[in-house]
């Protein structure tokens, strides 16, 4: 019915964004366990935490699930070396090409799905034996390209052939139906995620969330080469006015602040990494309502898209 | 059929962005008679100018045309006069709240259109009177907010009663569906319009357009308190250095820059507004082409989607 289904051997083409810390085995068994994808995020694991990662997931659930590692860890070797050892069925990878992890990937049956920001690394991977994308728009939270969710993925869908996966802008079923028109063939979502209730991040951090506005994000880190789409807090405004007087002192205060948001719910020194659909979330929900309530609101607006053919 | 078709009196729910300088009476009296509304961009005109163009475009075509009004213009008054005294049938107005004319304008049967890039002045416009909204994402050319029309859409059509024109990424009946899917009634289009046989821009200026991908745009005068989207010209890059070294200057250079990149193609001291979508366009094509183009994509779009239904 849909090659994302297929591909993944899932019901609804549905994806977890790799979230580093916000990523847990818990959470991404939730969203496997509800028909979609789940992700664990390996961003700041070794190669212990993720085989813990790994074991407890395959406790939860017999569901497939994804491991995202970024590209920019110094142990994406070690983390890719666990994918492999494990037989993980789909790896997610963020903030870099992976071309040369592809192929022993794919000889291990393993799906390779890069993360891109743009359309010429798009066709780059899909050269490279990619077997799907994730095309991600700027309104992501988190690590961020600049071109946003509506022209990348109208762009990107129509540059290459293997399934194109919509993330940035989408909390519902209008999102998703959107996406598709665009090209898409499966959504990813973080931020929505993480306002769940199974999400383990720290209670402030999901209060944030429900309170922040679509205008109360801010791109951190675009001076020093890292852009990254956080809450707009007062932590977040100085480490804008450091990246411009003090870049130094800017990497110093954002080293471990990702970690001091989705742990600790430290409003002070938290990196409070979260998408402009912020704005459009005001309720922590279960993953299992989350993703009903986008199929539901998908079918219905495609029915009334009908009704407005021109 | 469609609120935005039946506000204005056109038969396509297609909108032509207002754009000084190239937003000239012949471009609009195209898209009008297309089956759009065009729009006479009176950004940088004053009474006896925009005169001028409603004379022209009355000469042009009897269907319903429209007059955008930038509200930081010091002539925003006299324009407004200029409108009411020429019965112009729709007014749309960038870059800050129309409120205070909208009563004057309605008592005179003149439709009232603002452009907003957040949800919060698309409520405030809405109690103060407006007809409909156009919510334009930071993606669009020119003058721009910070959210992205995925998002922005979405909030502003769930928070207003009114009709909702998406702008922003919309070059093609992709992007025309998925405006809808996400709450939108209309779209707008600046980029895709300029990119036309009719425009009457310099011809440097649709090559550059042509020529450009999805990331050769950049957000100049951000620190100055007026971001605009434009190609990425030696000149811009130029511009965003100047804007930390020596905002001053920045600004002396900014001035007349636009002018000169429309009508004299000005590589070296112009600013070319274009939106993201400069990669979604590798064609100039007749207003008539642009049209029938998007409408055929879109139906299509919306059959395929129905198939996908989940």
């Amino acid at each position: 019915m849909n090659r994302i289904c297929e591909l993944f051997g899932i019901k609804y083409p549905i994806i977890m964004g790799g979230m580093s810390w916000a990523g847990t085995p818990k959470l991404a068994a939730a969203v496997s366990e509800a028909g979609g994808l789940g992700i664990i995020g390996a961003g700041p694991m070794r190669k212990n935490d993720l085989q813990k990662a790994i074991d407890e997931i395959r406790n939860l659930t017999d569901k497939p699930f994804g491991v995202n590692i970024i590209l920019v860890s110094p142990y994406a070797d070690e983390l890719v070396e666990t994918v492999l050892e494990n037989n993980v069925p789909i790896v997610t990878f963020g903030a870099g090409n992976p071309t040369k992890y592809i192929k022993s990937l794919k000889n291990n049956g393993i799906k390779v799905v890069p993360v891109v920001a743009s359309d010429s690394l798009a066709r780059m991977v899909e050269r490279s034996g990619a077997d799907a994308i994730v095309a991600e728009g700027m309104e992501s939270g988190g690590h961020i390209g600049e071109v946003t969710t509506f022209v990348l993925v109208n762009a990107v869908s129509r540059k290459v052939k293997i399934p194109v996966i919509a993330a940035g802008g989408i909390v519902d079923g209008r999102g998703m139906a959107a996406a598709f028109a665009l090209g898409a063939e499966g959504v990813q979502m973080g931020t929505r995620f993480i306002a769940s209730k199974e999400a383990d991040i720290h209670e402030n951090f999901k209060q944030l969330i429900i309170k922040s506005g679509i205008r109360d994000t801010v791109v951190t880190g675009a001076s020093l080469g890292h852009s990254a789409r956080v809450i707009k807090t007062k932590f977040a405004k100085k480490v804008k006015n450091l990246e411009v007087s003090s870049p130094e002192e800017a990497e110093n205060i954002l080293v471990g602040s990702l970690r001091k948001a989705v742990l600790d719910g430290n409003l002070d020194e938290g990196s409070f990494m979260a998408g402009q659909t912020t704005g459009l979330i005001n309720e922590i929900k279960s993953v299992k309502e989350i993703i009903k309530d986008i199929l539901n609101e998908f079918n219905d607006v495609i029915k009334n898209l009908r009704e407005r053919h021109l």
